[in-house]
């Protein structure tokens, strides 16, 4: 079971190639991601400090985040994620789809930044 | 040769186990890394939207760039990064210093977020 809500969070990928997928996620209060696995290891960085309510298929935790706050989340976690928050709350979510890729990036696309 | 400037940028380190360290980077307008090298492949994400100005040893670079926009290079990177934007600035610097452990990481670790 996961929440039921018919308002969903807005995904915007900011890159997806064979090494990671980094998405950009909107939430008006109350919105949800949706129940979903993830299938790569991941961080998410919030934008905007709230809070998280976290279903996990059977109880419900809520998780208060600041602006900036980071965390690493392996591979196999199932949830739902809503935002609890009274206002509208976004966070940064990168996939590493191929780990070993990190490494072996081409110095050619490091440019300088 | 790098920026001579002895505003320095404020780390602050959020995680720094075996496998990353997140640090967030506060910079007042002019404030600078300094010249350093990246020993780990490594994720940027802008908290605020501001303009990074580089130095890779030999020429200068601005690059602007939207709060949540975030980019990923390769171990190997050197370079000074001082603040070019007329406000203070601040992002999430991700280094993933043994990708494998992305993969290995105890599912205990991973709570309900």
């Amino acid at each position: 079971m996961a929440f039921v809500c018919d308002l969903p969070a807005v995904p915007t990928v900011q890159q997806d190639d064979s090494v990671a997928r980094i998405t950009r996620w909107d939430f008006e209060p109350g919105a949800v991601t949706g129940w979903h696995e993830h299938g790569w290891p991941y961080f998410v960085v919030m934008l905007i400090a709230g809070s998280l309510r976290m279903h996990d298929g059977t109880k419900v935790t809520d998780v208060p985040l600041a602006a900036g706050q980071t965390y690493l989340r392996p591979a196999g976690v199932r949830h739902d994620v809503m935002n609890g928050s009274p206002h509208p709350i976004a966070f940064i979510e990168i996939e590493v789809k191929r780990p070993d890729g990190l490494v072996m990036m081409p110095q050619a696309g490091a440019a300088s930044t």
